[in-house]
């Protein structure tokens, strides 16, 4: 795989620059895209962004991430829907591909991941009236289930599908769908079955890419450069491809270790990868 | 929950002490039962073993742990095959109430999950070859999905039924089961569908339980005490007991903080927690 079928999340580079120089970078070593955090954003005029984003002829892959939809408190679930509106705002004027839904965990004393999984359907039901009408396409990421009690209850391809079936029968990846990080579900004895099925349904919205490093040494921030792990991502891209999904694959990867690196040696590194491990 | 109702996983103490201790102690405690690992069972007479066990009052809820299956070569799966084989040998002796199957990940090198996966099935074939004409249950055991590379291709409640139905179709749980262990299972969208479905199907032959601490900070070591993290451990048995599981509930936890502690002290603590958390 070649950079400009590549696009980079900002995340991967630790968020130490800001994101003008980011762009910057992710232009000049060939990449195809970007996808800023809701972070980089912060204090930026987004119209000179997007014109920036625009100019270095590079796509937005997909805005990170959502605030966590299952809470605490009412109080507390309505300042995460204002800040989700806002969001949404921001991907618009940026031109994205998506915005990424990272639905969140047990709220805190919480043990029931039932009611939080209701929680995110109604959650999402009430953001995808307001994507809908501005015509931004919410892509569920499901996450690895390590993280189902502080990050994503939400945690196969499967349990995704079945939320947009249930919530957008009728609609296509316009206005729902799926991320698919290749971190988060490449373990699942019905990856292959359900990528057939995201493909059919015509859901597929991002696709993410790392590796899964053996051992593991951190929860969060141990995730491999693509080709030092075990996934099987030569395979899993071809399935994905297959399946109609025709944008780019956006390089994230969380890693302390990755994150020492200068930007510029860490995007060196990211397209030598790809041509290496795809 | 009370103590004669829960068997101590002897990984619980850390594998301080010598097996005939542990016994005593786990008995004086009230406890209804032990699972010893193979490794406690090195420089012992089984035979003596299991009459402390059985004049303790103890059941043994299971024999911890087979062989990884996958292999990088075929001698090295003659040699797992053949410590798996004496294993169900050394479980009949015990009289344990089944075998624990921790089928393994990827051999090293490679990226195939799905080849790891047809291997176990093939190994498991074998095996139930063997321990049908013993009368020992092999219990496949899912494991978390974080140890999918390098402990268990097996991952959920789901996928350990298929192979169940696929190696021993007309089978119940006297010859091939399941193994529910809470920490590996909670996150899963399907579990309580599968619970009972693995009732329905009378394959459940092992229930273990700990709890998952927010944060977990290690991979392996850092398993909670019952009640001290967020699994609905009490939904979670309710259901379990309504598919038809009598058994003991196996006090399992790994965990550096607790090994820390004198056995004393670490039984104390289960018979305290388990009182309180169910």
């Amino acid at each position: 795989m070649l950079p400009h079928e590549c696009s980079i999340n900002t995340a991967t580079l630790g968020h130490k620059e800001p994101l003008k120089i980011v762009i910057d970078r992710v232009a000049r070593h060939g990449f195809g895209g970007i996808a800023p955090w809701r972070r980089d954003l912060d204090g930026c005029d987004l119209s000179v962004v997007a014109k920036q984003i625009k100019d270095s002829g590079l796509e937005v892959s997909g805005l990170c991430r959502s605030e966590y939809i299952p809470s605490i408190s009412e109080e507390h679930a309505k300042r995460a829907f204002e800040q989700n509106i806002r969001a949404i705002d921001q991907a618009c004027v940026l031109g994205s591909a998506c915005y990424i839904l990272v639905v969140g965990g047990l709220p805190t004393g919480s043990k029931d991941l039932f009611a939080a999984r209701s929680a995110v359907i109604d959650g999402i039901e009430r953001l995808l009236e307001y994507s809908k009408s501005v015509g931004m396409p919410l892509a569920i990421e499901p996450l690895h289930p390590m993280y189902a009690a502080d990050r994503s209850c939400v945690t196969t391809v499967g349990e995704a599908l079945d939320i947009c079936a249930i919530l957008d029968p009728d609609g296509k990846k316009e206005t729902l769908g799926v991320a698919l990080d290749v971190y988060h579900i490449w373990w699942d004895w019905q990856l292959h079955a359900n990528i057939e099925k995201a493909g059919k349904e015509d859901r597929i919205l991002a696709f993410h890419i790392c590796d899964w490093r053996v051992p593991t040494r951190d929860f969060l921030t141990d995730r491999g450069m693509m080709g030092e792990g075990v996934i099987d991502l030569e395979t899993i891209r071809r399935e994905i491809k297959k399946a109609g999904y025709l944008g780019l694959a956006e390089i994230e990867i969380f890693s302390e270790e990755l994150w020492k690196e200068d930007p510029e040696v860490i995007l060196q590194k990211c397209a030598n990868q790809i041509k290496i491990a795809f």
